[in-house]
């Protein structure tokens, strides 16, 4: 029994007869072709990446698993279709947080078509690509079994500027993230931070695209997943499941063995935002800790004061 | 005795009646002020730069030490212009070789005008700034006293393909780059590599980068500048004066509290180059090495052998 997913962000979406992914909810989600060259290049990339022995097992895990093409009926009724058979990221989860990050400054690549690269252009000029190497696409965060999940589809993120992206980095870990009021970044050192964390995944990532020039990953998103169920659950960090996943890839092209620079630089602006939302959320919690301590001597001394 | 300097591999010359840099020779570099902004925001630049604590000293050394600005007697004779007052980079040094990389993807900042940008977009396109993240803009490599320079001016460099970029940095630390024969990439180990070779201070700058927020420096460049002389002198590995510096800040721009991912990724990838042509070069040595240990157990069994 397929169905359109619950917990797409961003992309074309299977609604009111439209093209769109389907899934099977026991793991598997059913990527349609896209038409002409973008459906035969995504699948040409899971195919050889997929039995690339140069790529490292541990740079494995930031890519869905790929099960090969199947033909299926197509959401939009138009008959059979071919889809990329792909794992589905978010299948065994309950209420999956998920931020869709499409990299790069530039998504055009030198061999495209004139009329693709300037649509292209416009679009990273008037968006945050150009100036921050990366823009946010779509999100959804769970707030409460009360409030649900605030989200943000493309029409809401298509006008982001730079603040309106430092914010939504910070409200994806906050507890409050439909408030107006400033986020608390409650679940920050447990979704970004930790050994684990998001950070410590988009670094590894990041040690990689240092060195690697095998493929040019443009118009490539980040999606960053989490569970917040999991948070604050003792020792079990893992069970918020926080991960970074590498998806869309009807645009990559060879690396001709130069570094991916543009998804790089990108990767390293979304990483400094990250490590200062850390930074200033732990410096945060230990000013209030700090004061916590304060105010317990105070009170303590005061206790002892009377008592004397 | 101003005079217009004897090293200078790209940008304006003071040639022919031309407005170009002059030097004293005793270690000051007089840059005229360009027209427009561009001469507003370099001085603005240095200026602000050369009194802002938030840059680490270490970092400073990579920067040409700024002295004030002077009204000077132009090179092109039209009178009284104003000039940055600089640290001649090569004033101490009898052959300097020196390469100018223009750095980054993309010469255009957003705040530019739509002529400037299509204008930038176009040289970005046709050179390997767009594929590379950079583009060499000129170099001159000390040969020998007989052959003396091996020079590469604007125009031989304009047209440059990815190869040919791999193939000058390699040229540039052989002892054959005018030769039409492999580049023999003897100099690398010792420009190159070390412990404050030219990779060592670009990764050093690299972590700089990855952190600083104040400045984008758009269509600046990175001298690396050595001495081929102390190449060979036991113990004497900085008599190389193996060195980089960055030049040319009349499209610096605010970083906006994001960083220079534009400049980051050009470096990363000129980084992974230099760092290929190392390894490459300590490997065909350790091979020769090798090759050269095995011929002499081969010789000395021989001699053993006939001896008996």
């Amino acid at each position: 029994m397929l169905k359109a997913p619950d917990h797409q962000v961003a992309g074309h979406q299977a609604h009111a007869g439209k093209l769109g992914p389907l899934v099977d909810g026991s793991g598997c989600f059913y990527k349609p072709l896209q038409s002409g060259e973008r459906g035969t290049i995504e699948a040409a990339f899971y195919s050889s990446f997929s039995s690339n022995s140069k790529v490292p097992t541990h740079i494995r895990r930031f890519f869905p698993t790929f099960h090969g093409t199947q033909l299926l009926e197509a959401s939009d009724g138009s008959g059979m279709h071919p889809h990329l058979v792909l794992q589905d990221i978010v299948s065994n989860r309950l209420d999956p947080s998920v931020m869709d990050i499409k990299m790069g400054s530039r998504t055009w690549y030198p061999q495209a078509s004139e009329d693709y690269i300037m649509k292209c252009l416009q679009k990273d000029r008037e968006s945050t690509s150009v100036a921050l190497g990366f823009r946010i696409s779509g999100l959804q965060t769970f707030e409460s079994e009360k409030l649900g999940y605030w989200k943000l589809d493309r029409d809401a993120v298509q006008d982001f500027t730079l603040e309106d992206v430092k914010l939504t980095l910070k409200r994806f870990v906050s507890s409050n993230p439909s408030s107006n009021a400033e986020p608390d970044c409650l679940l920050a050192s447990t979704i970004y931070g930790g050994s684990d964390g998001i950070l410590a995944q988009l670094l590894e990532l990041k040690a990689w695209f240092e060195d690697q020039t095998i493929h040019h990953f443009y118009s490539c998103s980040i999606l960053t997943v989490y569970e917040k169920a999991g948070v604050g659950e003792k020792g079990s960090r893992s069970r918020t499941g926080a991960e970074v996943k590498l998806v869309d890839f009807a645009h990559v092209v060879d690396g001709k063995g130069v570094i991916d620079h543009n998804f790089l630089g990108g990767l390293c602006a979304l990483i400094k935002f990250v490590s200062d939302i850390l930074v200033s959320s732990t410096n945060r919690s230990k000013a209030e800790g700090d004061l916590k301590e304060q105010t317990e001597e105070i009170e303590f001394s005061i206790a002892n004061d009377s008592k004397a």
